[in-house]
């Protein structure tokens, strides 16, 4: 299940990468198993710096389940999520967070603020890394070597 | 100018406690000094985990200046940023931070992940502490003591 909820996210990074957007998906499962929300990053094309594709997926599920809070839900993403969304993580009580490729320059879940380890993070999600991690990290090196 | 901006953001502060939202209100100026956004919380009113008032002000500014990048702009917040909001001013490239109070349970910038400080954190803003920290801090008590 893990496979197929991630390969969903891969499809929603290339639909970002077509747009010229760094290639990152994300898809948000209710404690059901219902899909709530699937995003890909949409900085550029929305002139918003938030836009991250976990960002965006936490508010469309949010706004499906009529609550701030997604407790029980699980959260599917291509990379590393960055330090603003795994600060978002914790807000929105996700339960699961499933990662592909880990982000030693920008990640801050294993790297940087590690913030799941702060005193200052309420609630951390189990997290599980490296979930079809070489095909996300096939398509952000293809994007970067493209504009290079 | 550091105050009367701020004295703006307490505004939108108590704007947010009226409907029942954690008192916190932010405002964005451009370099040219011109008020480009200002927000409250509306964590709870729109069902949105990300709504803290910093991220609303960020996104309204990005909007209004048709980029995701805030070069030069200066943000004002009644509180010390969380993590996730202290990674979106990061990727914003806010010139200038100017907060009220200190948070040292939820903090991002001063406490907790310290996140302007990592490895992974690739723009950082000035940071000024302290702005109308007393007015900030008793709306933040008065609206907590009503709750308990």
């Amino acid at each position: 299940m893990a496979i197929s909820y991630m390969e969903l996210a891969l499809e929603e990074a290339k639909i970002a990468a077509d747009l010229g957007e760094v290639p990152v998906g994300a898809v948000i499962v209710s404690a059901e198993g219902r899909l709530l929300a699937q995003a890909g990053n949409r900085i550029v094309t929305q002139s918003d710096p938030t836009a991250h594709a976990e960002i965006l997926a936490i508010r469309a599920a949010a706004l499906v389940l009529g609550s701030e809070r997604l407790t029980g839900c699980d959260l599917y993403v291509t990379l590393e999520p960055c330090t603003m969304c795994a600060g978002a993580l914790s807000f929105a009580r996700v339960r699961r967070l499933y990662f592909g490729c880990a982000d030693p320059k920008g990640g801050g879940v294993e790297h940087g603020a590690c913030f799941f380890d702060q005193p200052t993070c309420h609630h951390a999600p189990e997290v599980y890394g490296g979930i079809e991690d070489v095909a996300a990290a096939k398509l952000l090196k293809e994007f970067f070597r493209a504009r290079r």
